[in-house]
């Protein structure tokens, strides 16, 4: 309820809107609970609504006659809002954070495809300085005949790559079925974009008591991917970082538009870590070092990269994932990056490997 | 295996590709049993590679140095083209059909919200000719606080409905662990748009044995949602109805923008059924009659409308579903307008109610 | 100035937003001689400004720190409003209109390549039932290498092809400096996509006496179609057609995504006449009947189709244009569906040829 | 295959082409003086086309009957493209440069709004490490009824404002009627967003004496901004410098999508000095650093930002201009970080002011 009476929720009838109309509306209203103004005047009557904001927002106040536009005053998310934290929220895994200071720089293939092909490559980005290793064991593809990945035994791979570089995994979990298989070795769960909306696996991992890793969808407002969060963080998990991967444009040039605009926008939105994907976007490998650079200029709290120990070999992604010499170049440019931002003050691992 | 070695995909090298580059490419093919054609010119090289073509789609071939694009001279889908077919798909649930010349008029409220709401409903839409009952039981939402479905309860309400007009029910299955639930009720299983490519729920509905009806997501190509289509296909399910609902774009006056093109597409590249949904891209009940006109028009097997009771105390979608009397009118038109085009000689139903 | 006070603008400040903050807006607007209403809340103070609608979309108070967003109660078109006119706006040239129960059928080559191309292209719409002749005489390209049209030898040809068929003439005029050199041949002055928000050129035809056709950029929202013809009717010209002809988005399957929802849109919004070009978002020919039959269904008031003599042989867009017998197909349901529309009942011609 | 005889396009006919479809096209080459290449295969039909490259892109083989799809292998600009150059083109106006190691930061008011508005803002980038002073003395607006520009008195106070700060002019021209008058103070000239397919005007541009800064529009792909640039270079000025601005997307959190991925695409496509408009993307000035920090570390040349003496009081764009302090913060940092990229090497005053 509101101190002074200002409205949470803005009604803007059509110039053409009768009385009637609005008294179905403010009898709606009353009949929720919640208190209405209106403003009638030459051009237009507003009505303004205050009350709980929930059931404000749970109203379907656009479906009656005479309504032109429903303006919210209020956001419609709150747990992952800036304004309900004291600070940025800190995610650890195995030691390594990202977020307030800390520069996440996760790397890996984009599918565990073998034994030697992982561990290579995880020795590769080890050394390299990465904090995190990534690489999916299930692999959601456009086309039913592409590799779907190696499922349980990837997963097996992904743990003898932590024992042997301390590097915990991010891992993708498509399925809710899944859960518990996944949560075995995962240290971060990823939901990848395409499961970003799937509101079942997001309250399963909102049950869980693993960090999460949310891929925006590419065609996904910034705003929902807020709420998506918000669906996990509603189920108890607040250990989430959001992941901004490119929206899908008109342009072609690249495999999608990296939304550098994004960054800004969530840091001063939530409290959340927010991360890159420059490879996605990039499509092609030569312009991933610019997209990751950029993300740390933007002020991101890490990159999530593509690497794979012999890229032209690779059974998914091929052109994207990048070589290992070219990872560690750009590792040692985007850590220096960072420090300068001040996002990598305490990049360095917070525990040894192993 | 090509007769005379027509080419079933080009790899076109950059200006600057050297001789190494072109037979790393080369060596590639041969070893995955692929036979390769080279042209080597003035301005690029061009290789064509003919061979298997799902083995040629599962080479990561833009991954290799030089490579400036790779040509599909094949399309990626089979099952769902229009080739492998000797004519249109018919989709029927319990006498009522949709392709080939019988119009499907699928109507029906957003979510079963309570049984007077329901019965109600599908009385008035079978009344104004509707051909088939559509409703969701699970509601996928994009905030976690909105109203989410009445889950099974629903689905026995659906049921019930079912008893009294005779139409066979359309609703969604979004999770797959509900799949023997929502088939115990389901004639037809409708896959939405934020699941067009939740590929573990696509399999599953691949193995039911009632027909599918698939959305395109928003941000979804059309050859993306064909691949979706082939997904349930190749698990053995040849009953798939596909969906245009509108996608994503800048303008913002209408809720999504249908893609209106996607139907003389569609009808050209498949053999399956061909509907379109004019209530998520209108968003607002006054422009849903001008977009499901302009869908028969262009060719569509039909249409799957929103309709309410009252739409005003609907608990989501409420200014974008029609009252009772405005789909009456409608339907008239529609199955007017499709007797005309050729898309509803059969239009009439093929059993009798209850 | 309001009756009874009733805001033009809400301005809502953010959550942190101080009292500075708000009494820097109030003194602003007080200058500007606009009224300003304070409610201060618990979430949210919002500002409503009463005064001069012209004066108030002038005023930049988005850029006020403390400002979370500005909402507009007042649509920021005027002269082309619908509130605005007693009825529907009809065009007429030569005898032929267009709007208000009159369909126009648009019909004619993408350029005027040479005598006979055009002459015999403009005798097969006539004969058909094209209501005008299309071709252009000056053509925007976006290689500079492509053809760029005859320029004031395409005029003198369509002159002739007036004479003979009794069409009237739209071209498009795409400098400034060619208005009377268009103007002199031109029935109805074509504004390209490209053009709508060339304000200088808006400006001259707006100082013309002859009809404009505004083609909406593939950019462009519906609102800002709207304020490029408040430029025109701003300088005094009312004779105006709008014209919808693909949006740009991320789906390549056709060359633009027809936006069919803007038709029902513009109609809800304006008086003035709204057709559509099937031609450019079909990309295609093959595409081209269903999209017409779409646009008429949705309730155009006219469409624009190009139509060559000899598509296989055309210097442009040769994919997209119909050959004449196809053309005298579509021309024949499209006059049927107006007719059954309300939008065909005087589409017969309303004087002699010649 | 010949020293010479690669394909430059290829022509793929769908799986129903006839072999009266393929001697169609072969034919039509033929009479082109092109010469083509037939391989027949088991799926379809591909013919590669050798000839001249201008005549090629102006063939319209898409519109003969059993073309699928015609792919060019040659990219459809020249004079831009990096292979036609020995090294990366520089770009100076008064000692001042950008390209080739010298950082542009141009930045100023967004229009020319009165003598005391633009001198004290002038005083303040300069002094502030900017390198050009940009302001409009023409603007084309989206409404009407918004502020225009002072027109000539505009460019006479810049030419004061040059005077006095020793910084070259950018400003912009819209219209091809004022090419002298602009010229007459313009240093750098400005085509804008909207006129980028201004056909017209580019070519007036073309033939002019002094840089040009191309804008891409909001809906252009990075190939059509080449080929606008090749419009000007195609006329004889080869000084050209070409801006991402931000692209139009779904995405409404901010004014624009900036497409920071062009920034390393035009890198490896043209040899032409690549620079970014943060503020228009941005919408509100506390995204501006962040998408000008990002643009740096991305690679480009330099950046244009919009300054105002008094943000709050500007007559356009007001919520994205910053106030002079926030541009010296921002402009030290995007000088650090050039150098540290190597695209600031020599950013400092070639010449002395005044």
């Amino acid at each position: 309820m509101s101190v002074n009476g200002s409205p949470e929720l803005l009604i803007v009838m059509t110039p053409g809107a009768t009385a009637e109309h609005v008294s179905a509306i403010v009898h709606r209203l009353a009949e929720a609970g919640v208190r209405a103004r209106v403003s009638r005047g030459r051009e237009a009557t507003v009505i303004g609504a205050t009350g709980d904001g929930e059931l404000l927002a749970a109203l379907p106040l656009d479906g009656f006659p005479g309504v032109d536009q429903v303006v919210p005053i209020v956001k419609p998310y709150k747990l992952v809002s800036r304004e309900l934290s004291s600070g940025p929220t800190v995610i650890e895994a195995r030691g390594r954070r990202i977020g307030g200071g800390s520069f996440g720089l996760i790397a890996g293939p984009c599918a565990v495809e073998d034994r030697e092909q992982l561990l290579e490559t995880a020795r590769a980005v080890a050394a390299a300085g990465a904090t995190m290793l990534r690489a999916g064991a299930f692999k959601p593809r456009t086309s039913p005949y592409a590799f779907q990945g190696l499922g349980a035994e990837g997963l097996e791979l992904l743990e003898e790559a932590r024992a042997e570089t301390g590097l915990p995994i991010v891992t993708e979990l498509v399925d809710p079925r899944q859960v518990e298989l996944v949560l075995a070795t995962a240290d971060v769960i990823q939901i990848g974009a395409r499961n970003m909306q799937n509101f079942g696996l997001l309250a399963e991992v909102g049950r869980a008591d693993k960090p999460v890793l949310l891929k925006r969808a590419p065609s996904a407002s910034i705003e929902e991917l807020l709420m998506a969060a918000e669906y996990v963080m509603k189920e108890g998990n607040a250990e989430l970082i959001l992941c901004e991967r490119g929206i899908r444009t008109f342009e072609r040039a690249t495999r999608y538009t990296l939304d550098i605009g994004a960054v800004p926008v969530l840091k001063a939105e939530t409290h959340l870590p927010v991360i890159v994907d420059p490879s996605h976007p990039a499509g092609r490998r030569e312009y991933v070092p610019a997209l990751a650079r950029a993300a740390v200029a933007a002020g991101a709290d890490g990159v999530i990269v593509e690497v794979h120990r012999a890229p032209e070999e690779a059974l998914s992604d091929a052109s994207q994932q990048l070589a290992p010499a070219e990872f560690a170049e750009l590792a040692g440019e985007l850590h220096e990056l960072a420090a300068r931002m001040g996002t990598g003050v305490a990049a360095a691992p917070a525990s040894p490997p192993g």
